[in-house]
């Protein structure tokens, strides 16, 4: 163990396997947890080279590899819990999508929710038993957020009792879906369904892709990869161009709605269903951004404790970067948020297990609160998690650049999901359309309850030209609860702001759709005061929970650096609306230094907490041991360019050219 | 032509050409710019297949062709000239380093810089005539920034008149330098030369690391490539690790320090000439800053002119989603600092010649002013354009995920430039350094000229605990001159806060260094306003010297759009210092959107007047032609991965499982 490492850890104030454990959600939970680690990091049929070494086609071949054992391995560990498959599937593939992604959490459950009993018998276990494998086409080249959108026909022929699918147009042809490219055989493909003349909108229908033994495309059948990508190189992420493809009437999937042999369409009942999905999905991305953001920070914190650079004071030796109050300023911030997002992604797991309870006794109150509210926290912590990681990789210096840090990987990984799953720009304006939709209620007399109850205040708090000396004397900027309203001041004042000027622009232009589109910019700010204060709130909630004093106290810290750092990042927002003076913003950004020196002892601690084994690292800088300069070397002998002596490029092109000069 | 970005360039209010004159400096630039690429865009020698497709040895191997052919081209077309050579390198590999960039930007020209008459007369030639290809060894694998921590020795043996090379340390191995891992047989080597039992410090010695016919490295040389990065492909970055090496005497470039044959050292005269190296890289990084960000901003803006996408308003068609306002918020900052950051580049290279044509005559004075100001502008630029790239990348969708945007290759090529030639931080605090020394100087009752004259004034502006009402009035927020005050006193106020933290500090801990840590926060933060100050103020400047009314009329628009964006988000520091009032601050946002309404009809023509060549941007969705989705189509069929129709995969892995499930 590198010295220096070992000595933070001696340093640290709190037992971090207590920590570990409230993050796993109990000690269970860190054993059952360490138990399937173990199965798979033990185990040699897992035993990779190391992607970064590898071109496209190795590394898809790879993956498929690994996919094919995880599938086999599951199964006889018994591995049935959709948190055990999620956890066993992030072992095998460690931070790496797959290319069975879509077939496992996307093909399979769209077939449990929407094919009727017939369809189950045909298809769910040939697909189970991946002799069907299958994607989930729905994006296409001129078609992502805006579904309605979408281009792609299947039209009904009662005279054979076939749909007839075809891509009309170059912007219509199938793009993006994972796993489409080469894997699958078969594809869930959502068209417009047009019968006896009339378009009824977007249905899923099942289309035979490729010969299920020769896996050669079918006649009219057009696929492919869509080619290299800034990551996911494990995914065949693929096009679909459909040329007149017949697909048998049963093919469409019908437990919902359904077009009869003569082609007469018939309704499905309500869909309220779908929101529980999209809930689902993006709290696991919210709990996504945690772990990228967790591991960017282990890798940074751990090198900055080993690294030594620089003159700062002269004749002594040279100093861990990580004293470097500037270091610091970088990485405690994102630390805190590692933990601010860990626990939000709790809540919302938590949440929404419990209101799914509720939603199957026919209980729909609390959903839509929890849906706009997810679309927002979705785009606020891919955001912040983005930016964070690419942080965390300047702040290792040149070697952060170098594959072998991980960190690159890291980012290329993460960074769809700024997009997937509902654009963030999108997601803000979502949650911005309930927070306004909420604050005309309040207007109209409603009170509302749940999270946004704070708009019921909206007569206490006005929008105020200049600051108003009163109110900011009771701002306690040492007591998080105090902070924690501060925030919510804040959410408040711009929600309002946003919706008095959609009513200025209304009078201007007299168009819903300008009024609301010339607000744009206040709408995206009011909804990420709004997603602020729950961060913040939910952040000091969980402080309640905790009951060691040590680990309780370390978390506090955290939690009040995190909030005080969020305000002087938003300082001009407190300011305009006169909720802090400027003498508390200036009293703030010292206490802000305190707090640094404060987290300084624990920051090892904090990162060694998130327990991240170093094969799911995979990062030569964040290594437990912090050895990292010889392991650098040795990473760097294995790589493919050294395993010859010399290129054959010398041979080809410049030793030939000294006789030409 | 895509008829949408047709109409787009019949909008504009102003001739196109005109604009580009300016961005190259003249109308002969043009003309001449466009010669070259024409030689090189249309030389079959230079064709090459998109390195999207290709394997890292692949990758560099056509690397090492197309060099190889640009040498020989040079040559035969007799170009000569600095600018030239670099404009032609940027044809060649575009946007990409290239392997033999050290031993053209670094190796020669350090043998013209430190190499005496006789050892021109044995390295020189043969390098010219690429028998030696020389990389610059500095950088060790624990050592960057702080080069005196280097470990690296050479040993003065009077016995043999020769100096023993040792890497005695995992962290001594050098590590990073380009050309190194492949393509070099010799390297200037920075070591800590040791004679007669004494250390005196780092210098620069010719080692031989390769046999100059076979290629194959020399006994004791351990020499390779570092393996995979994030990007830089293309170029075979190094390590070396040097065993008991021996070379004559006369292999220690000795045109400024010797050592004799019997081991007397013989020191060096001043040394400020390096500054002015320094000076110029910065100013090219800066110019690059700008260029790579009017490629992403180029990308973005006419993809968002072709895009179609959600329902605006229902039943119309799909609008262009550069009407989005969000899109517009996202975007047009970025277009307006790329032409800020162009024009601060111009503002560099000027003064740099300038100011060479001074030093040539012995007139060092206005050196270390340049010298400062570029380490902070070298970091704010490029810390801007890094965010900036990644935001038009996401602007783009999912399709700016795809390696077919170029957006991502754009961010891989440019992001090392916040490490290299000086790591952003450390940049931003030497420019802090010579801030507060200047602050200093004022209070100590010296006049000071040039860009900090600023803080002559110190006596007129306070830091005041709450807004000043009357000063506020006196600022127009619609006045370019009257802001870019604003901005000098908001930099004025910061370097006086970091400089007073530093007095407060030392007090406390007695300790200079501490005293500089624990203000770093604030001082970076000055060195920020500072820089934005300057680009402010440049940006305004170059308004004057534009002739044409219609372009002084856009570029007028873009300088106060840049200028007030600049406001909002530090909106905190100028309500903080009382520079601005709250309602002055609300007028501002409401400016800003008119600001994007004005801009939108030119926002094509503006990037258009880039002038980037579409073999430069390499980029399906920034085409001039605007015809991005069946070109997106035919890059995709031409990816590797659909070679074949099956995937071998499918035939090791997948098939075989059906049979164990």
């Amino acid at each position: 163990m590198n010295p220096d490492i070992m000595k933070e850890r001696q340093n640290a104030t709190f037992d971090v396997e207590k920590l570990t454990n409230i993050l796993d959600g109990g000690p269970e939970k860190t054993k059952r947890r360490r138990e399937i680690e173990t199965l798979v990091f033990n185990d040699p049929d897992f035993e990779e080279e190391d992607p970064n070494f590898l071109s496209r086609s190795e590394r898809y071949d790879q993956a498929v590899r690994k996919s094919a054992r995880m599938i086999l391995k599951m199964r006889e560990y018994g591995i049935g819990h959709p948190d055990e498959i999620y956890f066993f599937k992030k072992c095998v593939h460690p931070s790496r999508p797959e290319p069975l992604d879509l077939h496992l959490g996307m093909f399979l459950p769209t077939l449990l929710n929407q094919a009727t009993p017939e369809q189950m018998d045909r298809f769910f276990m040939p697909a189970w038993n991946l002799n069907i494998i299958g994607t989930y086409a729905q994006t296409e080249m001129g078609h992502g957020t805006h579904l309605r959108g979408l281009e792609t026909t299947a039209t009904y022929d009662p005279a054979t009792q076939e749909f007839v699918l075809n891509s009309p147009t170059f912007s219509s042809i199938k793009w993006w879906p994972g796993g489409l490219g080469k894997t699958s055989n078969c594809a869930i493909v959502i068209a417009q369904l047009y019968t006896q003349g009339n378009c009824h909108g977007l249905h899923a229908f099942i289309v035979p892709i490729r010969d299920f033994n020769t896996h050669e495309p079918l006649p009219g059948i057009v696929v492919g990869d869509i080619g290299p990508k800034f990551g996911y190189s494990e995914v065949d992420n693929g096009f679909l161009k459909l040329e007149n493809i017949r697909i048998p009437r049963e093919n469409m999937l019908m437990k919902h709605a359904t077009v009869e042999p003569d082609g007469t369409y018939v309704k499905p009942p309500s869909s309220k269903l779908t929101y529980g999905t999209m809930v689902f999905i993006r709290s696991l991305i919210v709990g996504n951004s945690a772990l990228f953001l967790a591991k960017s920070c282990t890798i940074a914190i751990r090198y900055s404790a080993v690294r030594h650079q620089s003159d700062f004071r002269p004749g002594e030796p040279e100093p861990q970067i990580l004293d470097y109050q500037t270091q610091q300023y970088k990485l405690f911030p994102l630390l805190a948020m590692a933990y601010a997002f860990a626990f939000v992604g709790q809540y919302m797991n938590d949440t929404y297990n419990r209101i799914t309870g509720d939603i199957n006794q026919g209980d729909f109150t609390e959903m839509p609160e929890l849906h706009a509210l997810s679309a927002g926290l979705k785009a606020f912590t891919t955001w912040a998690t983005n930016a964070a990681i690419e942080v965390c990789r300047m702040s290792c210096g040149g070697h952060g650049y170098s594959c072998s840090s991980a960190l690159p990987d890291i980012y290329v990984g993460f960074t769809p999901s700024c997009t997937y799953e509902g654009e963030n720009t999108v997601m803000m304006l979502q949650t911005a359309r309930y927070l306004v939709k909420s604050y005309q209620q309040v207007k109209a007399g409603k009170q509302l309850s749940g999270i946004v109850s704070y708009l019921n205040e909206a007569e206490h708090w006005r929008v105020q030209p200049q600051p108003v000396a009163a109110r900011p004397t009771v701002v306690d900027i040492n007591d998080l609860a105090s902070l924690v309203e501060v925030y919510k001041l804040r959410a408040a004042i711009l929600v309002e702001m946003a919706a008095k000027n959609i009513q200025q622009e209304l009078q201007r232009t007299k168009n819903q759709e300008d009024a609301w589109n010339n607000s744009a910019i206040d709408l995206v700010r009011a909804s990420d005061a709004h997603c602020h204060y729950v961060v913040v709130k939910l952040f000091t909630d969980k402080l309640g929970e905790i009951g060691d004093t040590a680990v309780h106290s370390v978390l506090s810290t955290l939690a009040l650096f995190y909030t005080l750092h969020g305000i002087t990042q938003n300082s001009g927002d407190f300011l305009q609306a006169g909720l802090l003076s400027v003498p508390q913003v200036m009293l703030i950004s010292v206490r802000i230094k305190e707090l640094l020196s404060q987290l300084r002892p624990n920051a090892v601690a904090l990162v060694d907490a998130f327990d991240i084994h170093d094969k799911s690292l995979n990062s030569v800088l964040g290594r437990y041991d912090g050895n990292v300069y010889e392991h650098l070397f040795e990473w760097a002998r294995r790589s493919p360019l050294n395993s010859t002596e010399v290129h054959e490029s010398f041979h080809k092109y410049l030793k030939p050219l000294r006789s030409k000069l």
